[in-house]
């Protein structure tokens, strides 16, 4: 059934598309947590991340994705926690997360590195299997292990002990502190009804709230009306999937939901040509803070900060945009330092220019 | 550009679709495992597990998705290394794997679990962050934290205790007797490719191998030849997408790439009327063992299992499929035991029919 593509304004977006069921408790908590934050006067960061989906059924089988496995976001937001931000990070279901990223399934997992002290005596796979005997494993609970001198017959190997202590303690602490807090979303619609409410409650912190939107959002969406209620059925030759584009909603961002607020938008390529122009479009479009453009291939070692020069006034001249915009390279030496995040940089450089703007309120 | 679908067969697959980097060394890999496990006369299982991904763009940045965390497969090979098989493991990255799947980021996530040592000197969070002081943190390593009488510092909450030894000890015992395989796949490219050298490889075991193929493929793929190189630009009106089939690829595993191995597959569907008649067709048109049906919101305590009846012949009856196919429901009941696991009667089951087949052969 080809239809013309409808053109959303955000207004007709979210009078047409459905909210997502948890959104009246997603804000209340959000509330609650920037009415603390504001008490303590800190800083607070909106920091978005990981992939959105594009269901193309409603009983979801299939969907369209962004490559995105949320190093960026998760990364930032443990290096905003430790400038003393107080961070709502927004992430995408299942994508890595601050402080146990260091600890994904793949490239580091826990199951590995703890260890079984031998000298206790320890069950059998074949004997007991969990799950299967559980009944039985829930009576032994409340005997502990035997252990005389030790807690626990589960220890860390000693080479993962340093850098795991670390990471706890700083989990531990951040979450002691209440300075983080987590919302979770799968798809474009999710992430567009979240970002709207996060942002309105946000914007009471006027300058001191600043929004990093490190997700990999589509630009792409299927309006419910147009969705397949069941699996689309293959056997009937090659498969069709027209999309409309989702509304451009930093314009409203920046207009409407937020206050003054420090707004930082990224921009990932795979055409380097393609990426200052595009930053500086956004840039004039939109009137934000920051588009922080990135290669898709280059993005752990080398980003750019777009930014309007801070003597030019935010009216567009006739003489282009080279005049209005400066470039600002962040890079790091692999080489060099290979345990260096380039995540550490890109948040020295956003805390120190939120200041500024902060001080503007004076 | 509209261009008309291509049709391909296996052979034109393969042919003209270039296979993943790192399949050479993967094949070693499974050639190795699966002579060792011939020489120890172990049974050997091929579990597929995870969605595949279809890349939109060479330069990946979109791609489409089926949905599935790959809880399924990872569940089910847990069961079957329980029940004394050996494991090829061919799963999607960052899908659940066997035994870390109990510790998903979201649902347990394990740093909740790890309690520090409080009378122990600890380091705080803003002294020292992981990552930016590494190098002072590697001089630490040698000198290992001051306990006296424990190992460690980090000790695991009580109430997790016995769950994590459990998991632990079965996770430990898997590895030292080497009886599990990984591998992973990401688009469906990788699949298709990996699925045909593994199957090849495990075709030397004849009728002691089994195929238990519980990944989410994709139906549809888009050929090398038309992706476009760059990520696609948006702004351009809506998104249009035209894909081929996915060549129907039981075909060739049943006709050629095993000799008598014993394959189980799945259909997940989300119209309930469709379940039994597509199981029945899948198994007129390949001619495999078992079709494993289940239904999208029902899966986690209800399968089906279409097989051909014992007593028939592998030969079409033209009084129709009635006669020819039988279905077993399995169905646990949640409410009376929650922790049990669909996966553990799936595997019992199909252990019990492939321990018949393998009978066959004698």
């Amino acid at each position: 059934m080809p239809s013309e593509p409808t053109s959303f304004s955000s207004e007709s977006y979210f009078a047409t598309q459905p909210p997502p069921s948890t959104l009246e408790h997603d804000i209340a908590g959000v509330r609650n947590f920037v009415a603390r934050q504001q008490a303590s006067g800190r800083n607070v960061v909106l920091v978005t991340s990981g992939g959105t989906t594009v269901p193309l059924e409603l009983n979801v089988v299939r969907f369209l994705d962004n490559f995105s496995a949320g190093t960026r976001g998760a990364t930032s937001a443990e290096y905003f926690l430790k400038s003393g931000y107080a961070v709502i990070f927004m992430h995408r279901q299942f994508s890595l997360q601050p402080f146990s990223r260091h600890y994904s399934h793949s490239t580091n997992p826990f199951l590995d590195f703890l260890e079984i002290d031998e000298d206790q005596p320890s069950s059998s796979f074949s004997s007991s299997h969990p799950q299967i005997s559980s009944s039985s494993l829930t009576s032994q609970t409340s005997s502990e292990p035997k252990a005389a001198t030790c807690p626990s017959q589960i220890g860390v190997t000693p080479s993962k002990r340093t850098h795991l202590l670390e990471v706890l303690t700083a989990y531990k602490q951040v979450h002691a502190s209440g300075t983080l807090h987590t919302l979770t979303f799968v798809t474009v619609n999710d992430y567009l009804w979240l970002l709207r409410a996060v942002s309105q409650e946000l914007s009471a912190l006027n300058r001191k709230a600043m929004y990093y939107l490190a997700a990999a959002v589509s630009d792409f969406f299927l309006p419910r009306q147009k969705m397949s209620e069941h699996k689309i059925q293959s056997g009937k030759g090659s498969l069709h999937i027209e999309m409309d584009q989702v509304p451009k909603i930093l314009k409203p961002m920046v207009d409407e939901w937020t206050r003054n607020g420090y707004i930082v938008s990224f921009k990932l390529e795979t055409d380097p040509a393609l990426l200052i122009p595009k930053a500086r479009a956004s840039l004039e479009r939109y009137g934000h803070q920051v588009v922080i453009g990135n290669d898709l291939n280059r993005r752990k070692f080398e980003v750019v900060f777009v930014s309007r020069k801070v003597s030019s006034t935010p009216v567009r001249l006739t003489t282009g945009s080279e005049d209005v915009f400066e470039e600002n390279w962040l890079r790091i030496d692999l080489n060099q330092d290979n345990d260096k995040e380039i995540e550490e940089d890109i948040v020295r450089e956003l805390v120190k220019r939120h200041e500024e703007w902060v001080r503007k309120e004076e």
